[in-house]
């Protein structure tokens, strides 16, 4: 075997795992590059969202093995859409994949784009049937190439790393004293990470208030899921450093109807609108 | 490590992810030939679906590494159906698993079998507390001592290609200078894939009508998804070349309840039909 | 490449595929140990079941590679619960994840543990920017690194075996001639595993009395799933040599309305009680 130039492939897209589409790109690389390694990110992302998967790799990127990053969320595939490999950090990595702002935060994440270019030489893609998979047919031969040693510029004309569409990261604000933000993720557990740093309400104390559609309820800073009481929503720190809505063993997304996108304005919580309605004796009607 | 007979196992089966089935199979595969990678193609066949992994199969076929597929849709499991390694290419690739026809289609695409046996041998299968996990017990190790140059008759007892199970591949027919066709397959995006080739309509112009259950719909030659308008109905060439009915952004399979194996009929449009219906002025009832 | 002390990590978990939590601890593994392969067992164990976690490994545990298991499954985050590596077979494999009984019934199927120690050596931990990602900044780095050779006691204090949190394996009695058991598990083909062998009822015939809820079934014994005639419950010594409540080509599970956990209790079948109601001639109410 050859010695590669890279030896991993961190594979992300809205295949699923119904369809063979993920089994047949993971063929593709391995006749073109076969001492090559694929570790799937997710394959989960919802069909066309290409905001959910620009954020997922924009989490993931510190923790990933350095080499080619194969991301394909393509609801333009056929159409004129460019194709690209962005390369990062002077060649220790470079991402492949449509662009339509799938890459572009994960690129920001890691220092930018050092070298781009727009995936037009078909000596390094597939004959195609049809146009529509283009996971198969351009960017894993590409990738593959790549590991392989094909310099990025074989693969197609060099394009301004400033053309390249940029990707949505929706930022908090600060209004009256209140910080206004958004869900970004809800994960499998059903925690609704919120784009919040925790140090924006280190001064707030224990208890803040949550308003969401038109809601208005009240959750406590905790360490842990588990220091939760049953009925309690909590605003834990979560595995990226994110304030997160959470509740203990369940779902804080189906519990609270949180989804990615919705705005969510967090308010210091004043002593006095956190007592119990006061009940007054007497007939009510 | 000894040198391998074949260093991948393409694995397709409907074990599902939620079970330790296909984690097991590997752990098994990885025992007897620890060198061998394990592509997984899909594990989410519907349970029981033949048909479906056969068709799976069949399309991926081209594109796979050469070496040996593993493939367990098996109903029939604990009962006298054959377990069977096929030989196609002259050796080149082998497909193991059950006689009930999810092999047959994928052997026909390649070439069809140059050897076949059926697996006797128990010398190569894992003693089982049970019969019904014959991927574990008598599939995988099969697999996995072919990887390690086994002969394949070592395996079992030649037994004739012609006598194995066919697949069913429904074949689309001219009638009344319609097309008569099947839906063969819905994707993850909800396409639906027809068992129509584009040659077979290309003299039809852009606009072609479609019958199925008791719908008319008027669908448009259009080269991509995304060249669809909201509401209108495509036909696109798919990535394996055949015709599918598809919507932009959406699942054609949901908005018109087409699932695999629905009949549907091609129809030329004639100009006429495809004028909308013309308002006249004054009151309506 | 240098040489591994174990060279697969088989790996359990609730992370499900939708997030990238999989597939950040398989890079931060191939970070760390490059040339580990990593065997997926299964992610979709449901959120914080421990207890379906267990039986899920214990089931596997005679069929895996040996080398280091990675299990996951930790509503206790971020509390003070332990993270356990577990040794096994004097050294053969290591079992590494929360010490809240995930890890007990497999080591208790592969004869008890040789050592233990708590993972609280940071230096083999990765930095977090929040705590509730054991598996990726505790568990993933513990694996990796005894796949490179680190000494278990490196990674920790050593605890005694037996101060290790227990799992809760459910057994069958006897009750009046009557097995009350449980279901431990039922599969993606909706397969009910009892905690019953065969052996305990083989001198009742082939047909026995399922009770469970407030439902009364008979069942027969057969040996295949394709032995049962449609509307037909049968009993069939699964994979694992249980029995398991099964119907041909559909769910047990969904028919019967049996979930794991469930307790059912199975009776020898008198000949008069399986006689069909006598139909009386003459009119009826």
């Amino acid at each position: 075997m050859t010695t590669l130039q890279h030896d991993t492939i961190t594979f992300l897209s809205d295949y699923g795992h119904v369809d063979e589409f993920v089994g047949v790109v993971k063929s593709v690389i391995r006749s073109i590059a076969p001492g090559v390694t694929v570790v799937d990110l997710t394959h989960d992302i919802e069909p066309h969202d290409v905001r959910g998967g620009g954020l997922t790799l924009a989490r993931s990127a510190q923790y990933l093995v350095p080499g080619v990053v194969l991301a394909v969320v393509d609801p333009g595939v056929a159409t004129p859409r460019r194709a690209i490999a962005v390369e990062v950090g002077d060649g220790e990595s470079v991402l492949v994949g449509p662009d339509n702002g799938l890459l572009a935060p994960a690129v920001a994440m890691v220092g930018g784009a050092t070298r781009a270019v727009a995936l037009t030489n078909t000596d390094y893609q597939l004959p195609a049937p049809g146009p529509t998979f283009a996971g198969r047919d351009v960017f894993a031969p590409a990738a593959a190439h790549l590991c392989n040693g094909v310099d990025l510029e074989e693969l197609g004309n060099l394009v301004d790393p400033n053309t390249l569409m940029p990707g949505l990261m929706p930022v908090a604000r600060e209004e009256n004293g209140a910080i206004v933000g958004d869900v970004l993720w809800v994960d499998r557990y059903g925690n609704a990470q919120l784009n919040v740093d925790p140090d924006e309400v280190a001064a707030w104390g224990d208890r803040i208030r949550l308003r969401f559609s038109e809601t208005n309820r009240t959750a406590r800073r905790v360490d842990s899921y588990a220091a939760l009481k049953t009925g309690e929503i909590g605003l834990v720190v979560d595995s990226y450093g994110l304030l997160s809505v959470s509740v203990d063993r369940g779902s804080a997304s189906a519990e609270l109807g949180l989804r990615p996108g919705d705005p969510i304005t967090l308010d210091p919580l004043v002593d006095e609108e956190d007592q119990t309605v006061p009940v007054r004796l007497g007939r009510r009607q």
